[in-house]
């Protein structure tokens, strides 16, 4: 290894909680990590928060909706730069369950899904966990 | 739902493996999902492709140090506009083993670290399934 190397690498740095949430608020596209019958899987989904919670739409006969439904589950959210090879990403644990018809949130607070398509189901998650790490550009 | 919004959304296309392995060549970020102790868990890594595995660097005693070694995984790479709500995603399934010393790489092609500190192991995964999916502005 050159020492080049050494001094250019980014420093990781833990991101308090309160920033992982205001980061968290700030973005719109996630990746939700669950288990189906093969094993870990992770897809992208445009999301929105009510409160704490996180809230994504989905299909009738998804795989999301298939295998979330009181399942535990991750949410990542990360934005990176590939020229100062910097960045930040946070991660949420939390429990996934399907929002019933009765305490969906007003339409105006519902996640609008980009995709064109009926996506009629509302998945929450409730984290538990929220931790976050930053790449500092040495 | 007003009739605009019904016009704007952007519309769902497979890619084809292809090009979801030209989209995985080209990109320098993933994001890694396993299971650990406590379930899914999704973390976002820098990586290098060999033929068509996937490989990133991690330290001896790390989350995924721990748990990926034999173990099923998915990874994902993504580009997204916000501003036209459309882009594209790639997930990979597979499986995730260390790479054993006398299986390096030569350093040229070896994963480099964008975070500090030492890295010494090498997680190769196996792609069994590669998927892609592109949403197209309307």
């Amino acid at each position: 290894m050159k020492l080049q190397e050494v001094w250019m690498k980014s420093h990781v740095r833990e991101i308090p909680v309160a920033e992982c949430r205001e980061l968290l608020a700030a973005q719109r596209i996630g990746r939700v990590a669950f288990d189906d019958d093969s094993g870990p899987m992770v897809l992208p989904v445009n999301y929105a928060l009510e409160g704490d919670t996180i809230l994504f739409a989905t299909g009738l006969s998804t795989v999301l909706a298939h295998h979330l439904q009181g399942r535990p589950v991750s949410f990542e959210v990360d934005d990176v730069d590939t020229e100062t090879e910097s960045g930040w990403s946070v991660v949420v644990r939390g429990l996934a369950e399907m929002v019933p018809h009765d305490q969906m949130p007003a339409s105006e607070d519902r996640p609008r899904p980009w995709a064109a398509g009926p996506r009629p189901l509302v998945i929450r998650i409730r984290p538990h966990e929220i931790s976050g790490r930053r790449l500092v550009p040495a």
